[in-house]
């Protein structure tokens, strides 16, 4: 039987990345695209549950079927499993993210949303990302990449509960190669920027920068992009303290 | 010097929860208290990029500072954090949520959201459900187990990148203790009912119930829960695997 692919996105249907993501994965399988109509970068795991959805089919793209849901990244899946598809997908791929969603960014981005979603689902589940914001940026060094991790993954499954963050280093005309990696300490050091509108009412917008708490450190996701390579980050749905019993300091019985 | 303590939430600044969260914590330090406008139910940790946010100061509530974003969770947090506080808060205390957030739903809800980004600022953070969805639950039995959580981590700190995720049982007379638990196994079976708009467009909602997969493991939270204890999962914000290298059959390089 052909291979069930699902694909989403948090940059919305009309991104450049997603087209590139839906072209490389056509020989894999049947890929069913369901993306939000809306940009929802930064939708983390955001799920709506105080509004209806809405789902409209558009025309097909590459042999794909597209459609595209008035939700988040989390949504487009839910309602791809539930409703939409014939059955269970053998694999979701979410992406490809215009800008990293390396180091913390993960915790934040919607497409990892996504992949961690199909996680929940029980079917193994990929983000890619290229860490470029611009919307005519080079996806053709991915192609290669991302069809190789996909149909090995497609072959071997990912254990439950772990899904794969790869990142694809912009401007590199060829990777030096494909590392596991792990999510590089570091934060957003940030500010909110202050205007005054027309009536000279407040309101503030979000500016920062990422600082990497650990630049040397080469087993690390930034250290393998600024370097040229491919990172793979495997990544864990359920965010339980390995070791619950060094907290028994709190628990309290009579 | 006394103790900065920053409060927010996912159900509004208008909900019940929040503010006897506010009540409970009066003793232990100067409150500001930060919540959306609106409510943000299932946001995780969703931040908002592309859009301005506003901050309107309210009335003082039991000594604290109140204020409304017409943001999510974590912009609540960021905003305060970068902008309003006059330092860095010694803790950041969440909820309490009108519901549950044991199990998956933690990684959904924006309640534990604004948590894990207290502790992406390096900030102990903590935060508080109740199993109850009623607007009129009685929040009366947790005010001394939020005390002395608060002020046991006020005391102790914790360690970087880990943060609290406290659920307690709704309708109790008295908790039979607090334990420290994981997260349990467990998936929502859900899915998307069909309706007709007026227009005879189709619409569709978001339902289902969580299926416990392990309702015998009494050392998961929602063993604890069913059985009258308060649970505290330790949860970690970086979700790298612990052992990366097992992936290593997906690394290539020349």
């Amino acid at each position: 039987m052909k291979k069930l692919i699902l694909v989403s996105n948090d940059d919305s249907i009309e991104a450049h990345g997603v087209h590139e993501l839906v072209k490389s994965l056509q020989t894999l399988g049947d890929v069913f695209c369901i993306c939000p109509e809306q940009p929802q970068s930064g939708m983390s795991m955001a799920l709506t549950v105080n509004n209806p959805l809405r789902v409209k089919r558009l025309e097909d793209y590459h042999g794909a079927q597209m459609y595209k849901v008035n939700g988040t990244p989390v949504d487009c899946i839910k309602i791809a499993v539930d409703n939409l598809l014939p059955r269970k997908p053998d694999i979701v791929v979410t992406g490809i993210n215009h800008g990293s969603n390396a180091a913390i960014n993960v915790v934040y981005s919607g497409t990892m949303g996504a992949a961690f979603e199909g996680c929940a689902y029980g079917v193994p589940s990929i983000g890619f990302s290229l860490t470029s914001h611009r919307e005519d940026a080079d996806f053709s060094p991915c192609y290669p990449v991302v069809e190789k991790i996909v149909r090995k993954v497609l072959e071997k499954g990912l254990p439950q509960g772990v899904c794969l963050n790869v990142n694809m280093p912009a401007n590199v005309k060829e990777f030096k190669g494909i590392r596991v990696t792990r999510g590089c300490k570091g934060r957003w050091d940030d500010h909110y920027e202050e205007y005054l509108d027309p009536a000279r009412r407040p309101f503030y917008w979000l500016a920062g920068t990422f600082v990497n708490e650990e630049p040397d450190n080469e087993d690390t996701d930034e250290w393998c992009l600024s370097n040229g390579f491919v990172s793979i980050v495997p990544v864990k749905l359920d965010p339980t303290y390995p070791r619950p019993s060094d907290f028994n300091w709190l628990s309290e019985e009579d």
